[in-house]
């Protein structure tokens, strides 16, 4: 049913940027913002949230703990942020991931930083939210390997920790619980966007924060067809869309459906000058290479040097203001 | 010749601590500051800092990043702060760190909180000054696995560093060099002092800093003789003595001379409820389980339940104004 959703939503979008396109092609390359704002979007200030689990001070407190826990993984030093380092970008910059025992998913760290704005989660769709996100990695075994009973029973064992999840979560008699780890992580995680970036600036109106070159190279992503997945406020669908490279069958491997081939969602662009490399497979090094790759292998189209030059031009401008985080001091037993 | 001079400031220690005892023993426990006064001093407010790297802005906003720099390690995910975890009392809280590839050294991870104090660095003081133990961890096999040529180069190719390695070490022709990436992080490490905590504050008079429990057991610990050891403004002399306790024959591992067996350089008292598990091998989980066997093993004293007690209580109370650092954004290439 979902799955169905998602391949129609990108359809869609297509269908949309023609016209876009269209217009795009009768004018001349001056700043038309106006033209690209049904394309993109503006990073709202702050991220949606799930009824059951809305922000509260208190959540974001105890969630930033825990975001920075080692002690959340059974070896004791790996925490959400080795992967999601909020000074790299909110990745590790590999290609693939270490995890428990230098072990690796084989699988690149997608930026936390508007993850927020995602409805699915992971390459593969296969987490909702950023609750049942964050329940994956802590349990995995080539990550964080603490199962949720460990993990819970690690938390309850420092006896400082108590206190802010009875803040974080009051009126529960047992609060230390799998379920609110992850719900305060989540709520932490939602703080953690990047509003104000040259676009969204150019698309408020400030028309000189985008360069003339980012503005060229803006306008070269419109005619190329990149927007038909790269479009609205992230920069992306958030849907899943066939990228057949390398050997990674992507939603497939969830879902055991010959459909399901190759499904992987489409990454973000927003701070994606900072997120090197690139693909679910870290595969390219650097936004050019993974600029041209995509370009030929989904757009079946050679970028001249020039369009790339562009294309980057703009894709450099899209870091937005990065949330200032204090390292937590966290309980100890 | 160093190594005399190390021998000798304890026993100079001791000469004075017995004075200070004699006095101790004719009083009654009321808040005594001055018969302390000359046993513990309070934490300066500023590290000392050696005449050839003199802390400068640019230097501590460059060592921030360096201190959290995973990529200084071959496998990029291991960075100083990950055994050196400032939101853990400036350790990793595991009896011996995990490095490269989950490898281990056999060494608990010394605090970095207020280590600028300390002239000699690891427990086997095989280093002087922060700049020279810096050296260690990023080339050591079983850490960051990074030889110096390789954790420079990894520098120089991040093109963003170079600013900064420009503002710190200005008029140098290549400032990235392995001595100025220490240099900067000794700086930063420098900022990493705890001043204030309660008996900093009962020793400039704030008597009720300082629970009555915690006095009595300040009183316990200069009358049992722990401050031989632990005495000064680290509430350690800093230097090596010996503590034959495990395999581990410490100081002789370096100079593979018998008279260096089971060396160690004495652990601060500040923050040391922070910081668990403890001695060199991190045996002893709790801090309870390190006072009554240094009681028993150095001071040939079995501890009653109430000297314990009270000796915890003091220790409870040195933790200090802890740092509030926030996350480096660091320069990608």
């Amino acid at each position: 049913m979902k799955k169905n959703l998602w391949m129609i939503t990108p359809l869609l979008g297509i269908v949309f940027i023609v016209s876009a396109v269209v217009i795009a092609a009768q004018e001349t390359p001056e700043p038309r913002p106006q033209v690209v704002q049904g394309v993109f979007a503006t990073l709202p200030d702050a991220a949606p949230e799930p009824e059951d689990n809305l922000s509260t001070p208190e959540k974001v407190v105890l969630g930033q703990m825990l975001y920075f826990e080692p002690r959340l993984s059974s070896s004791g030093v790996i925490s959400c942020h080795t992967c999601h380092n909020l000074g790299l970008g909110g990745t590790d910059r590999l290609p693939t991931s270490l995890g428990h025992d230098f072990l690796t998913g084989g699988r690149n760290a997608p930026t936390v930083l508007n993850a927020a704005f995602f409805e699915l989660q992971f390459w593969d769709a296969r987490a909702t939210g950023l609750e049942e996100q964050a329940e994956g990695p802590i349990q995995a075994s080539v990550e964080m390997n603490a199962p949720a009973d460990i993990a819970v029973d690690r938390i309850v064992r420092i006896e400082g920790y108590l206190p802010y999840f009875e803040a974080a979560f009051p009126g529960e008699e047992n609060p230390i619980t799998f379920e609110n780890i992850v719900r305060a992580i989540a709520v932490f995680e939602r703080t953690l966007i990047t509003p104000n970036d040259a676009l969204d600036r150019y698309l408020r109106g400030e028309i000189d924060a985008l360069s003339e070159d980012a503005q060229r190279g803006m306008e070269i992503i419109v005619q190329v067809g990149c927007v038909a997945c790269h479009n609205g406020a992230m920069l992306s669908t958030g849907s899943l869309m066939r990228f057949n490279h390398g050997e990674d069958m992507g939603r497939a491997v969830v879902t055991g459906e010959e459909a399901d081939e190759y499904l992987f969602r489409v990454p973000t662009w927003r701070n994606i000058s900072l997120t090197a490399p690139y693909f679910h497979d870290g595969s390219a090094e650097t936004l050019e290479e993974a600029v041209r790759t995509m370009a030929s292998v989904q757009l079946n189209r050679d970028l001249t040097d020039d369009e790339a030059y562009y294309i980057l031009a703009f894709l450099n401008s899209l870091v937005g203001d990065l949330p200032e985080v204090t390292i937590p001091i966290l309980p100890v037993d």
